[in-house]
């Protein structure tokens, strides 16, 4: 049976010329970066030159990145951070509604503490109208964090256009582009943003890193305290070996972005053109132009999306219905239902993120397969038999 | 030129058999733990194995075991998050005056939001009077830490009987157990503690990966929000080839514990008990018999740390002068001042830290180099000079 992983929203493979400059670190230059020795210099060597490759890849200065050790913990440390931060000048925060759990949830333990959290709503496709921001932030407002895409639905957020909103209103502006950076082009200059957070495992690096770009002059609170490793403001002895793949893996994002971005968008545009014709009652989820290169989302009417996984992991198929954090909790999709999607269509999304491994013959396998676990669960549903007797 | 690492205090050198069993999630399973499909469910099967490895060092349950980042992000979360859950019933702490910055520091950051904290003083070999911990608790004591043994001297704290005090007046109580889970036995249950830290490059395991231990009903806040991951306590996608790694190490680490004890031991004494007849002027510091197997620490007069290690290195051998997190910082030890040490002799503190891999071949060539270089910086040392003038 053929294999095919179409889950790359999830996490990516690490590709093997990003395994193969961590292996040393894995092997002989195991030291410990803040040791005043041999092992601690080449260390200590890795995990700098990584600082100015994931630098360069979104345009900001080496000083600035500050290694975590996941997406999750860069959103954890920014939301939090920045607004205790700032605790003394405002306790008011504007987020989207359709941010990552790790900023959402960060943002309701803020809540616990005293701070007032204003939601930014979206359209059907998904997107942020960069006027609703302005009109959300008050005289208290101290952070604005929008993503700079979803990666449920793909939709990539004006960032630029609601930075210029946030310097206007001199409120510190940080984006969650742990769906962008490493796979479309990102320009911290560019957005206007203040702090920006990214993850390895989303464009083909390691898990257990992450990274905040933190504009010089900003202050933040560090979540992590103890050692004076990342100048003080994230304490712990730093993962040498993923983040030297980090690196790696943003230099090949950089020096490939183009020609990946073109694979992805080929594969993309393929599903999200032939799957409506080759199963019926399919809504595509997400902005038609505004979007990631790689991400097809739809919802399918009459499907429960946990038994479309299974049987479609049966195919040697791996995709998912949303989050990756949220798969196996199994709740409608808050982006979803934010974007004005029923509860009963959002039980039918099904994600298909392409990655640079993915062909067109695995488009052609998922063409081949889906309608017929569609149809195979369509026929155990009440809900489809109903709506049949009912009439087209 | 012999290179000879003693700085397994620092950290560790991942052992080959570890690192094997990462390897295949560093390449074909890569998938997220969270993900419904066979790539999601072979990464959760390495996760789960290695819990139940972690937690059989350390005589817990599996479900017990929470996954983190570091060493560093599991003191943190147990003393942020084990303070901020019972804050209703009092915000006062007690730890010793010895711990690790990520215990000291996770502490000030409590005494910003209205924690009190009372520090317990040590003895002159950095021991812990289990009397002065019941002194302490006060009606509003909610945590009480105490490292397990202190990494920069080695002492091993009287855990058991501190516990049997903390059990008495109902107060959670967390240890450190980084310089010891998976170097001496480790067993939660006879410590009786409710919740410990350890990490995995600290007995040949990977970096980028810790565990805290919280016993079953005791409760904790999250450090960082997001998905449902490790139950819900501890957000973001796992290092999976970090945390098989760690389940690894746990594994070996308990099947040669005996062996290695041995060894590290007799390495340790013959330096501890060669080196004051090499090098006149030395003072051992730390327990003369509760003490680590691989540590031997040393203050030596009129000797500057920072450029004794500068030295060593350019001999080879590599070594600390206290916690790696603060080498690079050379400030004077919290421990040592603890201890009752002068600065002046804490400035010349070395550190030596042994392991596996090390030989009597690296005693005989340290004992060979290191009263070269003591010499060499001594006939600079205008203190040396005064002193020797002043007479002996």
């Amino acid at each position: 049976m053929r294999r095919v992983y179409l889950d790359n929203v999830s996490t990516t493979r690490l590709i093997p010329e990003v395994y193969q400059v961590m292996k040393p670190y894995l092997e002989d230059e195991f030291g410990n970066p803040s040791c005043v020795h041999e092992w601690g210099d080449a260390a200590k060597e890795g995990v700098e030159k990584a600082r100015t490759q994931v630098a360069q890849l979104i345009g900001g200065q080496a000083e600035e990145i500050i290694f975590t050790g996941s997406g999750t913990e860069s959103n954890n440390f920014a939301i939090k951070g920045l607004a205790l931060a700032q605790q003394k000048k405002g306790k008011h925060l504007v987020i989207s509604a359709v941010e990552h759990f790790s900023v959402l949830h960060s943002v309701k333990t803020l809540e616990k503490w005293g701070f007032d959290v204003s939601l930014v709503p979206v359209d059907k496709h998904g997107l942020i109208d960069p006027e609703t921001v302005r009109r959300q932030i008050r005289n208290d407002t101290v952070l604005v964090s929008v993503m700079h895409a979803n990666s449920e639905v793909g939709t990539i957020e004006p960032i630029k256009q609601i930075s210029q909103i946030t310097k206007e209103k001199e409120v510190v502006f940080h984006t969650d582009a742990i769906a962008t950076a490493g796979t479309i082009p990102v320009n911290v200059q560019e957005l206007g943003v203040d702090a920006l957070s990214l993850s390895g495992n989303q464009f083909y690096g390691p898990k257990g890193v992450g990274a905040l770009w933190l504009q010089q002059g900003v202050r933040i609170t560090p979540l992590l305290d103890g050692g004076v490793q990342e100048g003080g403001r994230r304490a712990g002895t730093e993962n040498v070996p993923a983040i030297v793949g980090l690196g790696k893996a943003a230099e090949l994002a950089s020096a490939n972005m183009t020609a990946r971005i073109k694979h992805l968008t080929h594969l993309r545009d393929r599903l999200l053109s032939e799957l409506p014709s080759a199963i019926d009652h399919v809504v595509i989820t997400g902005h038609p132009e505004h979007r990631l290169p790689g991400n097809a989302s739809f919802c399918i009417e009459f499907i429960e999306g946990e038994a479309m996984l299974m049987l479609l992991n049966s195919k040697g198929v791996a995709v998912t219905s949303g989050s990756a954090c949220t798969s196996r909790a199994l709740k409608a999709s808050h982006v979803l239902i934010a974007m004005g999607i029923s509860h009963a269509l959002a039980q039918g999304s099904l994600l298909f993120g392409f990655g640079v491994d993915n062909s067109d013959e695995d488009v052609d396998y998922l063409l081949e397969v889906l309608p017929l676990v569609v149809d195979r669960l369509r026929q155990m549903s009440p809900l489809y038999s109903k709506f049949l007797k009912g009439g087209e």
